[in-house]
């Protein structure tokens, strides 16, 4: 079972892990966990409390919380995108938060946005027109971190190296050099 | 050399990683670190103190602490089975502590006392009848974390991802595409 | 940008995550920021301010800190080489630093030493008379964690695995059993 403390000690653990804090207002932040608890119900992952999910996973995954965009949105505007993980400056009230425009990227949100609207909750069957003819796929990868050596599965590296906290630029793909015999 | 010290520095930092706290009673705390030292010494790895190690790594993994099964216990029960960790309602108060079932799978508990009754040291060397014919190997797989990516090579994947916690069940096999050129 | 303060934070967390504590002295850790801070400016990874880094990513790799032999070196002496990261006993004056030798093994500073000689801006374009025939190349392999599962990908496997806290001794090679169909 999914409890609100368990999502809020999930959310600390990990804001110390990175030197985050979480958001100050304590009825905001819970508004944000309980989003979260809820996406956890219905999806099976804690997607983002301020963005739209398609529901699969696979597209979903950038969006997860912690989601790819935080580290590179915690960097450059003090807060990410919901505002739940937030930098010292901010919570010592030494720099002021601005709106923070969304990083993620119009081909990801627009391939989430389709599936979603072939969702039949979502419509009315009778428009339903095309349904697509196999799932989508998202092509995996294994990329290595060249400062670390973390490997990891997935469509792109992380933007920040969850090991040495380097940045993605520091992540390349692993061409596994495969020999046949014979 | 292993010092209690360094067990104890050990278990505390992991503790926090995870946002757990070390059992409060001190004498309880300290047999338990002695344990872990005790076992370090003996086999090579800190199996855990309340388990019977075999002294083969490939079937003691799983009980190295911390162990595979802390995770799940701590969120269920509060405590992991040792109750070196426990989580904060019980450190508070909030929740007693009950005893805590075995959740490693008796085949694995199985597997692992087979070998134990081979060790020569463990029983008079007539009763010794049957050898195996060549190590037992564990099967390992390369597993990836669905949710950010992570990438283990194990028998099983963990039950909750160590870098975005996400369950055991957003772990999948990596099926390596390899083809050969002619 | 890279600011002083984020060099800082990004310390800080690690030495959170590994129980470890930044240098207590303000002026001495301000230098080690700052020079992480000028490595990273000048080479786009934050070189170890207390050795000569090559400019070459793969080379330097082991001294990108925390470097390779942080670990070894807090665990042995109580400090790394360079006296950013210090242990406990140090902090509370329990134990006295000494000097750390040098752990970077003769080969890699030779290697990475060949190379920056072979930099034109490092000495007068009529003294350079070989230049390689191709780049040195550091030939990289998968490597796990015995105990925990952990993947890398790297020359060496790294000294403590930085999920479980294993040492080097547990890191074994992943043979990718290969098998071509036809």
């Amino acid at each position: 079972m999914i409890t609100l403390e368990k999502v809020r000690q999930r959310a600390e653990s990990d804001a110390k892990t990175y030197g985050y804090f979480l958001n100050p207002n304590p009825d905001f932040l819970n508004d944000l966990l309980e989003g979260l608890k809820k996406n956890e119900e219905r999806y099976g992952y804690p997607a983002c409390p301020c963005r739209v999910a398609s529901g699969k996973l696979e597209l979903d995954r950038d969006i997860i919380c912690p989601c790819d965009y935080r580290d590179p949105d915690v960097a450059e505007f003090g807060a990410c995108y919901c505002a739940l993980y937030v930098r010292k400056d901010i919570i010592e009230g030494k720099t002021s938060l601005e709106p923070i425009p969304e990083r993620r990227p119009k081909e990801k949100q627009e391939r989430a946005y389709a599936i979603s609207a072939e969702d039949p909750r979502e419509k009315p069957l009778e428009t339903k027109t095309t349904i697509p003819q196999e799932p989508m796929q998202v092509k995996k990868k294994l990329w290595y971190c060249k400062q670390c050596g973390y490997v990891v599965f997935r469509e792109d590296p992380p933007y920040v190296c969850p090991i040495c906290k380097a940045k993605r630029e520091m992540f390349a793909e692993i061409a596994l050099d495969v020999r046949a015999n014979g």
